[in-house]
């Protein structure tokens, strides 16, 4: 049963859903649009997690949980600022099942154990978390409260990708409340910027910083914040947004603190998240028609040593020069499995690292043995070498950081290949057509300008960028004047 | 606003509603039956998660994660295996929200967003994920499977109380395949052991083991191990339970592995787990009426320090000092808190730290400076000393493990004084009618001496205790022929 992808070059789409099928990452549920996790995907999801909330700590945030149900009336009282957001959500209407009468087998829901009043599961926790902060917060000294929660949401998609779009999802998200507007926006960019170094530095996937625009904001934001991340196929990845809320859920759910001069004062507001989907960012990023590739730093196991050998007395020998091998390289903090199974042969195995986007792999022989090498085998560049047991460790911590760094410069330099400054509409087009990739260029701050071009081309405002335009630049559409440079692609 | 509790001797249930409040770990939220858990709260629950977490990997179990949402006719599958426990749940029966046509501001369900079948929000994870297992595993090679997922999990309780019984609660859930049954049977009780030690070791909290009667175990296991904990109230806690299942999963769902041999063979099964009901189990055992008492291998933060001060001077001085003893204390991988707040006085900080239980006080005055000595204030005696700066880190630490191994021995104490062997059933019910407490009798093995005994007294078989029974062991209820020795109490 050898695994075997489509080619990118043939069929993007196809290729990534057989990668994250193949290469043990998630897989659909028998639930509609609910995916498994599987445990080689959770561990990548796990190394995600742990940096992350190092990051949140180190800036001052504590982790909480609130309930997963949200009263229909919460969401009421959020309406005017997220409508539309609360529609397309999982709603919980009855609190028993019982057995059918005519068919013991069979359950129903029983009519009698309605609900009062109907609980939807989060889409996001806004709301619930608004209503608990009326009681926590009084006065300035229960100012700020910086929260976050790791949790599962619900959203019911209609068309669902593993990890890119799903209806249950879990994420973190933040939520914080300010004393001043100034903080609270401090806070949405302090976040914003975190994820960018995160996506970064973990996961080797530069990113582009921004603002949305008005269409594309979080309907309950005054400004949303988010990372843009380009995938191999030229589409666009929102790979994390940061929201200033402004006073707009302090004002819905009436949360007011007296400040130090006696006043009574609406509180400022941010929530920021990233998802699972990051999973699909990081896959989409650097992997081949090999399969997954993955940065050593989020990688669950960094090295991988295959025993090759053909009786016992080898395979002997080799499991006590590979356990040697193994604890030095633990003592030097570089996590490592051992596949000394009997039930697959060496070329299945190897195989089967290459699709786990393994970074390194060690082969061990009888021949290594006597003349003191064993072979390393990079999957990023698949390039491999034999070399001195007695430099490995070193060379393998290098090397490490050689396939970190390369995979980041790798997507910076296609990212960079793949940014366009177009002069006119009709190159504009020419690239949305074609390969795609971002797409800087002038736009003169109007929604119909960024409606006629999503209509014509399908591309949309990813992000605004910050940063001063020369004067007299021209709207690439309208040739009005600008008001901004903005980033365009095709997204996912 | 300073905060008191009532006493433990006056209301010891009204003493653990306000403790729980007051020490911030969580409260009620605007869903009926479902808690806030709030920052403190949490923080103990992540040291809990990251240990049992480490154990878990360390005897080669992966965590994954499976929907929250299950079909309903996986429930009739597994029915004849759990029959009464699909039944209180939250079931979802629509996918759409919408505004009221006769009121815009109000949300009503859609009418047309009904689902074709409704889900069930899981309320443990056999179902679903025994229905996957179905795919993965085909093959001996395929075994075991052994999975943890950590998550939210609901149950429509009618009567409610922080941690102890919500209706949505956190925990984590192992579901494991194996090809024998003896594996399988290892693995159980492997998994209990790990519950006892984690109880034991990080709680300090001593636990009973042993296995459930047939009327309180697991309804889908053939046996469940479970351990058992004395609050000091006298009444038990269950705080964990791990269950082998024998084929019955398999078989519902139809799991099969080809075995070496090639024949097919049902695949045998367990589940573990426990919850965010441990947070109850640990205020129970080691609070006082001053408030929470942690173990220092769970504290949030094991020492606390407060500055004592009457001008800036004074302060800038002392924090100076408090920051040398911090870098020290933090280099002993010894987490600590410094309240710097000039927001709250001294003595409102030290009520403040006692009833979140924090391990250990440092107090820093101007009279500590020049005598180059610091207040030390254990919270589990309440005993105050002062000592000399400069063996302060191994004093710290020194009564870090001594507070750690006292609360154990402390409540080993207990159980042991409050564990009654009895020799008639009149002393058994003035025991239930008193103080409470484990009792230890023998018993006949039938139903009917335990149902009987449960309506006189409320008392239940916690647990069967593994042990050989003298011959001629009688049951203290019916007099006749005891087939094992058991472990009475009223619990939670």
């Amino acid at each position: 049963m050898s695994k075997h992808l489509t080619k990118r070059s043939e069929n993007y789409s196809k290729w990534y859903n057989e990668l994250v099928v193949q290469a043990d990452l998630a897989e659909n549920s028998a639930v509609r649009g609910c995916m498994v996790i599987k445990p080689y995907g959770y561990a990548i999801w796990e190394k995600m997690q742990k940096e992350l909330d190092k990051m949140f700590k180190a800036t001052g945030h504590e982790n909480a949980y609130f309930p997963l149900l949200v009263p229909k009336h919460l969401f009421e009282a959020e309406e005017k600022n997220a409508e539309g957001f609360a529609k397309e959500c999982a709603v919980v209407t009855h609190y028993r099942l019982k057995s059918d009468k005519n068919d013991k087998s069979k359950l129903i829901v029983d009519p009698e154990a309605k609900l009062e009043e109907e609980l939807v599961i989060r889409p996001t926790s806004e709301a619930i978390i608004w209503n608990t902060y009326k009681n926590w917060i009084q006065s300035y000294r229960d100012l700020p409260k910086k929260i976050n929660q790791w949790a599962n949401v619900m959203r019911w998609e209609m068309r669902t990708r593993l990890f890119l779009r799903t209806s249950e999802f879990l994420w973190q998200e933040g939520h914080t409340a300010h004393a001043t507007k100034q903080e609270a926006i401090e806070e949405a960019e302090l976040m914003n910027n975190i994820y960018a170094k995160f996506a970064e530095k973990y996961m080797a996937m530069p990113v582009i910083k921004g603002t949305k625009s008005e269409s594309e904001k979080f309907a309950g934001a005054v400004k949303t914040y988010c990372i843009e991340a380009l995938m191999q196929d030229g589409k666009a990845l929102q790979a994390g947004t940061s929201h200033f809320l402004g006073q707009n859920f302090a004002k819905a759910f009436d949360v007011k603190y007296t400040s130090k001069e006696g006043k009574q004062e609406y509180v400022w507001a941010t929530s920021w998240g990233v998802s699972t989907r990051l999973m699909g960012a990081l896959i989409m990023s650097h992997s081949d028609d090999s399969g997954l590739v993955l940065p050593p730093k989020l990688a669950p196991y960094q090295v991988v040593i295959v025993p090759i050998y053909r009786n016992d007395e080898q395979f002997t020998q080799i499991s006590e020069k590979a356990q040697e091998i193994i604890n030095e390289l633990e003592d030097h903090h570089i996590s490592v499995k051992f596949d000394d199974r009997d039930t697959h042969k060496p070329g299945w195995k190897f195989a089967e690292y290459e699709m786990k986007g393994v970074p390194l792999r060690i082969g061990i022989g009888p021949k290594d043995l006597e003349n003191n090498t064993v072979e390393l085998a990079r999957r990023d560049t698949l390039n491999k070498s034999f070399v001195k047991q007695d430099g490995l460790i070193l060379e393998v911590k290098q090397t490490l950081k050689d396939i970190q760094n390369n995979l980041y410069k790798k997507s910076q330099n296609f990212m960079r290949k793949n940014t366009h400054k177009v002069e006119s509409y009709d190159e504009f087009k020419s690239i949305t057509n074609g390969d795609g990739g971002f797409i800087e260029a002038y736009w003169d701050g109007s929604a119909n300008t960024e409606e006629q071009i999503k209509k014509d081309t399908k591309a949309t405002i990813r992000c605004i960028i910050d940063e001063k335009i020369p004067e007299g630049s021209k709207c690439l559409f309208s040739q009005k004047k600008a008001v901004s440079k903005v980033l365009y692609a095709k997204a996912y």
